[in-house]
């Protein structure tokens, strides 16, 4: 069963290691262990329901608490803690449009607030109920999640939005197909969640941001049904998946989407590369995003992050021999470790790596080969299950993420640790912080940074904890050029810094266009732009 | 100087030949060339000007006339026949986005409707001034073309809006740079035109649609001004870029775009192949289209557009021969040339071409190596030209494209075709029609077909035929779930067909955006949604 207070299956454990460990200790600290709040005791702390009765509706408290919160830190603290807050008074899980169609105006008649949520992976605080009187009705999308139709000549794949990750990907691979949208969350996530945050995959490089596979689909609105026909492209007017793609359930519910998905590839592989310092990695990360050389993946960590993924991975002493055969070829302190992924047929894609390698070369890059690609490639999704332990040791481990321009990418990396260490350490803890560029354009990067730290071990003080680095590090972020968000979506934890970026003119047509379709104010108010917009 | 009343610079012909001539007259019948209005005499046809005076606003008849109307065929009628209409009452030519902002000031103040324009080469009657009571500004955006900023790092260049194609690419060849945005209009469009109306060039497989190079920009509307900023990619909400995209003037005036340009590239060639018939050809292009194959450029006749190709590029005796040596090879009646592209490093692209050129051997494809790809390049922007050569001869050469997903291109190409032939044959005319696929999806591609027949030799015929010709056309691209454009942008003749796209919900949502920006709507009411949306 999947966790209700962390990530993933209960089942599986991913237990930090005594070396992972000792590092930890070493840099931020010993951590100290806190009891968690049980379930019963969780449920047993939920008000009463609002909601009048509705046979879509379930309002038993064990239900309300599994589709309360996502996977963001203070998400995380209300669980552990059992200090839950506003949960949903009921939630629903429609199996079909109509159903949909019925719990909007189910929410409508009775003045709920309507909360779509799909794997309940946002770490933005998109699942939050609002504050106030009014009832609030959680509409749980997974049990849509079929493939409707695959059109095998245009690659277009129709399924229920609320289809998860895994369930899409072993349907379309049923028929030799693939979408290719591997974001960390993949597991759990599921494809109108992708949509309605502008998901971003770990092999976007080769198959694009959700917003390329998007081509279609049909969204439920308070002012009725809007569907999107597909074209391979359109110079007619306005992009009706644009409306869609970003609305963080505020305009209503899309039942399904049409996807462009690919032949499985004939080939694929993940190499690693070591670079001597962080300039001459972005300087080749950057020739290598620009030159549109056909890879499907560019992942290039910090020295503090390689340091930490090599001191995380086990095998200390293979890591030892590696780590002394680098220093030779002079990648010793402050090295970076690079990830490349290639896909497609054989040839071409041997080809495109060659020429990758060639470029890494000239900015002393060190090839070591396919095997730690493959390992990458393996614990791709088991990482986020690191969570889980480290909270067993005291710790907590957060992110960040941004996407900004190349002549900011080295700045902004260091505002946001630099915004971390700071406000940590006026509490008088460390924090250990390390970042990657998990996406690479030919514009600029995404820029994911990592901190861990220790518990304080009350609810109050790792509230307080958590809001003032996300305070600092949000501001470092907008102050730096950067978007709040490249991947997560803004939910309600970006949504104070969204108008940095979006100006008072840009915030206001998104509240005119989602005051369109939502005139009450219903759906999902509170997140992406502050309140609900029709009130 | 430019033709007021045709394709281009006046000093420059592109003269049909007599065995182009001999060949159209035996496809459609002789031509018989109409006497052309002057150009005093269709500036002494307009009615006075309605616009009180401004210091910025030329009410001149002349400036007026070369302001008053785009280049789709109706357009042409008009110029040639000087039966101009309704033309703007004035233009203004502003330098500044504060000029910009003063005019549509002034444009409010004296509810005045206002027409942005860049090159004037709209096939989608963009530029017609509309219908009524109220005066009409013209603002034309050509001397704001400068290149503000190039940053070298991120690859973006900011440019003034009104920059013309070939100054633009000028501009950024100066410092090793490129845009690669090449649609046929490219000499006498704009930048901002591209933007507005969601354009697509010829190379867009390796570049993008203009959609793809947008990266952020600064627009004027009657609600002040929404800037833009860059960001590689996002997932804040709404794309802004998205409302602009598209928008056709209604919500305000591009001043300012920043776009995602390139280094130039090591190497580029263009090279054919011909199929022996239409469906090899197109299961070749759908294979490619989905190999992700670094190609840059795919283009594909249908047998009757690789005839007239053939026939219209002299060199008679030479063509004779590859015609022979074609035939020994398979490719007889029923050829199909395709176009392949490549650019890049020497070393991908010959890789690419080789892959590209084995995929189409495996379809029966003969590749005849790269002189006639040269030619072609050589002269794709001087083709357009023919359109004045055939007026000249009393023929009329008109162009309807749509897009639409791989199980139904075939059946588009020949539901435009016969609507043609069956609309002009019910008026007892011939048509020669024809048809290639530019742009190549995975999913799908354009369908862009040409029509050449006969002048009638009077307005209202003319006119009626064409009004009849591109009612048919239209509803077959709609009734064959096609968009209503693919490169063009819809403006006022393709506004009546857009709701079959966009639905009753779409086209509400897209007035409830552009009504928040123009409330008074004065901004090109007609285009795109029909009427003034907050008249």
């Amino acid at each position: 069963m999947k966790r209700w207070n962390g990530w993933g299956e209960e089942t599986f454990e991913y237990p930090l290691h005594d070396d992972a460990l000792a590092f930890l200790a070493s840099r931020i600290g010993t951590g100290q262990a806190v009891q968690d709040a049980s379930f019963e005791a969780a449920c047993a702390s939920l008000a009463a329901s609002r909601l009048p009765d509705h046979p879509l509706v379930d309002k038993a408290p064990a239900t309300r608490l599994r589709n309360a919160l996502g996977q963001s830190l203070p998400d995380w603290l209300k669980l552990r803690y059992g200090r839950i807050g506003r949960a949903p008074d009921g939630v629903a899980y429609p199996e079909s449009a109509e159903q949909v169609r019925e719990l909007i105006f189910f929410a409508m008649q009775h003045g709920a607030a309507l909360i779509p949520q799909g794997g309940g992976t946002s770490v933005a605080g998109h699942l939050t109920a609002p504050d106030g009187e009014r009832p609030v009705l959680a509409v749980n999308m997974t049990r849509m999640g079929r493939l409707h139709h695959l059109d095998r000549q245009a690659q277009l794949a129709t399924f229920g939005a609320g289809v998860l990750g895994p369930d899409l990907e072993a349907q379309l691979r049923a028929h030799g197909y693939m979408l290719g949208h591997f974001p960390q969350s993949f597991e759990y996530s599921t494809l109108g969640g992708w949509v309605v945050t502008r998901s971003s995959g770990q092999q976007s490089l080769r198959y694009g941001r959700i917003e390329q596979m998007f081509a279609g689909g049909v969204v439920e609105t308070p002012q009725g049904r809007l569907d999107i026909p597909t074209f391979p492209a359109s110079a007619a007017g306005t992009d009706l998946r644009e409306i869609v793609l970003g609305s963080e359930g505020r305009m209503g519910i899309l039942t399904e989407a049409t996807v462009r998905v690919s032949a499985l590839p004939e080939y694929e592989a993940f190499h690693a590369v070591f670079f001597p310092d962080w300039e001459r990695a972005e300087a080749a990360v950057r020739t290598l995003a620009q030159a549109r050389g056909g890879l499907s993946m560019l992942r290039l960590s910090n020295p503090l992050e390689t340091v930490t993924m090599l001191a995380l991975a086990g095998h200390k002493r293979l890591i030892g021999l590696l780590e002394g055969w680098l220093r030779l070829r002079g990648c010793g302190e402050g090295k970076c470790m690079l990830m490349i992924g290639v896909s497609g047929t054989r040839r071409l894609a041997r080809v495109a790596l060659a020429a990758a390698l060639a470029t890494c070369a000239a900015h002393q890059g060190v090839h070591v080969g396919r095997r730690m690609g493959d390992k990458w490639k393996e614990g791709r999704f088991r990482n986020v299950y690191l969570r889980n332990a480290a909270w067993q040791q005291g710790y907590v481990i957060d992110t960040v993420e941004t996407a900004v321009d190349w002549p900011r990418v080295s700045l902004m990396m260091g505002a946001v640790e630099a915004a971390a260490t700071g406000v940590l350490g006026g509490m008088g803890e460390k924090v250990h912080t390390y970042t990657h560029l998990s996406h690479l354009y030919a514009q600029g990067a995404s820029v994911y940074t990592t901190f861990v730290y220790r518990l304080a071990g009350d609810f109050e003080t790792d509230m307080a904890r958590w809001r003032a680095l996300k305070h600092a590090v949000s501001m470092a972020i907008v102050d730096n050029g950067g978007t709040i968000s490249h991947q997560h979506g803004v939910g309600s934890d970006h949504a104070p810094y969204l108008a940095a970026e979006k100006g008072p003119a840009g915030i206001a047509a998104m509240q005119a266009l989602f005051s369109h379709f939502d005139p009450q104010g219903i759906m999902n108010p509170g997140k992406l732009l502050p309140g609900g917009q029709g009130a």
